[in-house]
């Protein structure tokens, strides 16, 4: 059976048991009670009495059930988990929702085990245990204890029963359709990847949204992600962002959250639209829901008065939307139906008078020349407007454009509220929230064209390191000169060296560079050079050479001394870094950034899940709020920006072409008008 | 009659006259129906048909009503508002409220002149026009279109009626209890400055809430801010932030927006919260109106579901609150009255299973270690919110801390919320928005520790220029001599200098000097010395500065050459810029930067309304983003920040003290481990 086939029966099950007690006020019996409500019939009730409830007949054993049974939702007792799960395997169960709780969120991570050997046993996929059952509103499907939502559109996936709930009660409340909700609580089988490949290709679902507080693989993850902003937008929340957010995620679910910036990069690498709070969750999906995503960022705000016009107009600039002003041709148009009082600026403003009429042909009008549009109507008791709805409705439809809007105060505005859903336009209860789900479904129009250039193969074959650099990294750092010649193999550029074990060897050496030079000590149990004197720059001429070489000999009395390496003095260059770290989440991570103070204060650093192509390249080094220093500022040469990117893509392979590789650090690297040259490498081999 | 009282004649009339139609569905119809609704009986509507309408006596004018009338509500057309005024006038009218559009915002300011004229001669005081009213729930008087709230302690003044409107159409759906609310539209003469006078000493009033697009005079609105937070907290949004929001201000209240950062700087200096969103300035007037402000910035997440527990905690790091893990013998106390499946860290999390009890036992235990404590309860429409909302009121009302909750989601939690508000904990509708409150209200409490040693003088004695300074500042830029002069006059070390007019003067003064020096062009037609060839820096010797001085002579070919300046060649000094120029809402505003990239690319610059005393300069030093440059990073001396902040505190008076001064740049400051000394100057007066 394959993997979607499997999760169609938790989704689309011909029969359900609910095993546990159905005594009044029991979870069984809530569970027994809202799946009947939801208007599902074929369901049995399992526990020791045998015990039904409404006009559920009861079984003491599910393989007493004279049907076969497709889902068991399971809310016995913990102890009693793993028989019931041997019960439904014996009576050919094949898909299991586990709310029980008591497992490894409270350490007992040997019942968890256990329920997992006995599930896999059987053939039985399972979502939780410690979840809060699931919703599939196409199969009137509802065991869960949480809210019962409208059917529509919108997935939700969540780590967590009780943030799917808010977002479930205000679907109900606020009009939001959900197609599919999952609360996988332990995720021990079926986890948010399952779920994700599953609601790509899931017809009933048009825009999916996930909270997750970890994942199970980072790179999988990515990937199923990207499968699924191919077909429908994905918006996240990612919790555990900040120190103390983490400390609890790692209380309450067990599991390691990876570092925030990466997840950061991650989500956008594969196209997840990353938002922070259940709210901005809720409003993006019915913005998707219910209206076409913008082609771009100009948006025309319409108006019936100033001030909530202008909180939108600033909170749309504050998250990158373009509240331009009309062109005079457009203004033109406005004037000849709008009165003179109208603001045509943008916002434009009907005033307190503003009709119909005078929205849908201002709508109109202005979605000719903008991307989408928020049509405000701050409303008093004494206005008529559902007929405002009307007109906004009509433009929107006209248009084909996506079209926002902020009808409020909701109590005063109930009708047309329900007006505006009815007809399929979002609503929001506020202007500012308004643009912020238009500036989301920007970014997700923006990132759906550059998919087409994307995604750079992870799978590169593994080579092996050559044998000196090898043994150099024995000592799980390289020696310099080995990793210098090792970054050269691979397409990074490096500067001239030469290394020398005597006095004479590097006079030599540098002759042979060309004075002034640097020199260096080469030792591997000196890790920081420069501080404990194991640099020396500006060797003009031989003197100086001898006397360096003495000098980085005392500097590390007592080290283990293999010898100095020689460099030519670089100057001029612009001085800017390359990392490589491990994840564990996601593995290799490849930062970039000026270093020295702009990465140590500024903490301006680009960060990319490794590896990157050519187009993901530039965007890092284009995202550095440094870029000016780089671009030639204040009448510097502009520095080759061509040939970091070259480098970087190569650089951002290495962990993968040897595997053995834990960290690389370049810092400093020189970037000159023409090309670009290591200055120094730290290499760390995995342990 | 004094101020206060000629407001208290519009706030707390004896009776009150309607001057507009009453006919049905029109405004004054509509108006009369609110104010009888509201429970406020002495009313008269007056109306060329001297038509009344339920119990009001209609009269043709308002002389003709037999009884004094205080207050006037004007909606009659905008052609008729002077003569009504003049009729109001006549009929001893002391206060008018005119909600007539169709002034200044139109541009008709003719006739927005002639209103005011008329009601100046009669001394009557007014809002509007083109306003929503107002609202005094103490006087049980609503003249206004808006919703009726229910009375409490929050005081709401706007700008714009439609977002008093909102807000009070939130206050009734939300519980949130009004004072007053002022619409004050087009100011032209009651004003923001007047109302926050009025309201510091409004007993009724224990929170104001402000929404501003643009103040009539900063310098005042300053001052009425500080006297108002000495009392209460004030909270402002200060809406046009943005290119377009700004415009939008423009063509709907005719009035000219200050340039954002300067109104950011002026709102903290006078102890306002500022926020951006209607939603924000709702929640922290909640929060402040019914809890007492933290103390301090430790503050402890109590939860029954992780999830919205974890989202908390991110939202609340992320604004500035310590969400940190409880002591060893908080965590002993908690551990042994909770059960052992709770996670002891921050959040503290009692699972779906917490109780009331737990909830009191566990927020009065975090109460005694924690600043202020956040109650979430995500309830499922199976649990029984009630009793946990009693936990926690219990525990609010014994600890006398700060507590707040998220119950949620709302709509079936509806019992509980009602029974938190009558018991006076406020609810926010989510975790995140609650924290936010609490953020807020702890930034009121430590500025109202800090307000002690606050307030420099902003009135300093005006001193003259000298005659050498004031002639070289008649083209408008002062010569640099004569600026550097003035500099050292007022207490800001500039280097050692000579003027020199021929190469043998030049020679001498740099000898004086001591080699090596700087030599720069003097002349009334060089703004920017550097870009035409008019600085020579390190010149070396006699020879060097022969060279020099013929450079610069060539460099300034056609223009007025007045000499050169010499100074010494300064090295190792750390650069910041200090420079003062003029706001037009606010007049003199100082700033502090490292100039260079980190002004031009970076924007971290510190920015202060004139004056600032010694506590504020040291603030605006700590508060760029550069400071470990200054401190001393990477082996670094540390600067000599007590002189530099010595020094801003002596510059930022020049305005003050030489009013004919408009800017002043020094560009660059050299900073030393031990002092300071201007590098460069450029002043420039007032037209």
């Amino acid at each position: 059976m394959d993997h979607e086939s499997r999760i169609a029966n938790l989704f689309y099950p011909q029969s359900v048991a609910v095993v546990g007690s159905t005594s009044v006020g029991k979870i069984g019996y809530e569970l027994i009670r809202q799946i009947l409500d939801g208007g599902y019939q074929d369901v049995f009730a399992v526990n020791p009495k045998a015990q039904g409830v409404f006009s559920v007949p009861g079984y003491d054993a599910v393989i007493k059930i004279d049907r076969p049974v497709d889902l068991a939702v399971i809310v016995s007792p913990t102890a009693t988990v793993p028989g019931v799960l041997e019960d439904c395997g014996q009576a050919g169960v094949k898909a299991a929702v586990i709310i029980t709780a008591g497992f490894s969120e409270v350490g007992n991570s040997a019942g968890e085990a256990e329920i997992k050997r006995v599930a896999r046993e059987h053939g039985i996929r399972f979502i939780g245990p410690n979840c809060a059952g699931f919703v599939n509103t196409g199969h009137h499907l509802f065991p869960t204890l949480e809210t019962r939502p409208p059917a529509g559109g919108v997935a939700i996936v969540a780590q967590s029963g009780a943030v799917g709930g808010v977002i479930l009660a205000w679907a109900k409340e606020y009009g939001l359709g959900i197609s599919k909700f999952v609360s996988y609580g332990n995720r021990v089988d079926l986890n948010e990847i399952d779920f994700l490949r599953y609601l790509a290709d899931d017809a009933e679902t048009k825009v999916v949204g996930l909270y997750i507080e970890s994942v199970t693989d980072g790179r999988e993850f990515m990937q199923a992600v990207r499968e699924c902003t191919r077909h429908k937008p994905v918006i996240v929340i990612k919790a555990g962002r900040t120190r103390s957010g983490r400390r609890a995620t790692l209380s309450h679910t067990g599991s390691m959250a990876g570092a925030d910036a990466v997840y950061d990069a991650a989500l956008r690498q594969c196209g997840a639209i990353r938002v922070h709070t259940i709210e901005e969750l809720f409003d993006l999906c019915k913005g998707f829901l219910y209206a076409p995503s913008p082609q771009g960022r100009h948006i025309a705000i319409v108006t019936n008065s100033g001030g909530p016009g202008v909180l939108a107009a600033d909170r749309a600039e504050d998250i990158g939307l373009d509240v331009a002003e009309p062109s005079p041709a457009l203004k033109e148009t406005l004037s000849e139906f709008l009165p003179s009082h109208c603001a045509l600026k943008n916002p434009i403003d009907l005033t307190v008078e503003g009709t119909e009429d005078g929205y849908r042909k201002t709508l109109l009008a202005v979605l000719q020349e903008y991307d989408a549009a928020l049509a405000l109507n701050i409303a008093t008791p004494y206005l008529d407007s559902v007929s405002l709805a009307r007109g906004v409705c009509d433009a929107a439809e006209q248009s084909g454009k996506p079209v926002v809007t902020g009808f409020l105060p909701e109590r005063i505005v109930a009708e047309s509220i329900a007006y505006l859903q009815e007809r399929g336009v979002p609503n929001f209860s506020t202007g500012e929230r308004a643009v912020a789900a238009l500036a989301g479904m920007a970014d997700y129009g923006e990132s759906a064209n550059q998919r087409v250039g994307e995604a750079a193969s992870e799978r590169v074959i593994a080579l092996s390191l050559n044998r000196s650099f090898a043994d150099s990294l024995n000592r799980s750092i390289a020696l310099e000169p080995e990793a210098m010649a090792w970054l050269r193999e691979n397409g990074i550029p490096v500067p001239d060296l030469r290394f020398a074990t005597t006095p004479a060897e590097a006079v030599q050496g540098c002759r042979e560079i060309g004075y002034p030079v640097v020199m260096k000590v080469v030792s591997p149990d000196i890790l920081h050079k420069s501080d404990c004197g194991g640099v020396i720059l500006d060797v003009e001429d031989d003197e100086a050479a001898l006397a360096a070489f003495e000098a980085i000999e005392k500097a590390a009395t007592g080290k283990d001394l293999r010898g100095v390496v020689i460099y030519p003095l670089i100057r001029d260059g612009q001085e800017v870094l390359l990392g490589l770290s491990q994840d564990p989440q996601f593995g290799p991570v490849v930062a970039f950034g000026l270093g020295g103070i702009y990465t140590e204060v500024w903490r301006d650093i680009s960060l990319r899940v490794a590896p990157v192509d050519r187009v993901e390249a530039e965007a890092m080094i284009r995202e550095i709020k440094s870029l000016p220093l780089l671009q030639g500022v204040r009448g510097q040469e502009p520095r080759d920006l061509d040939s970091l990117a070259d480098v970087l893509v190569n650089f951002s392979r290495l962990p993968f072409r040897y595997p053995e590789i834990s960290e690389v650090d370049l810092n400093p690297v020189f970037l000159f008008s023409q090309g670009l040259v290591v200055g120094d490498v730290r290499v760390i081999r995995r342990n």
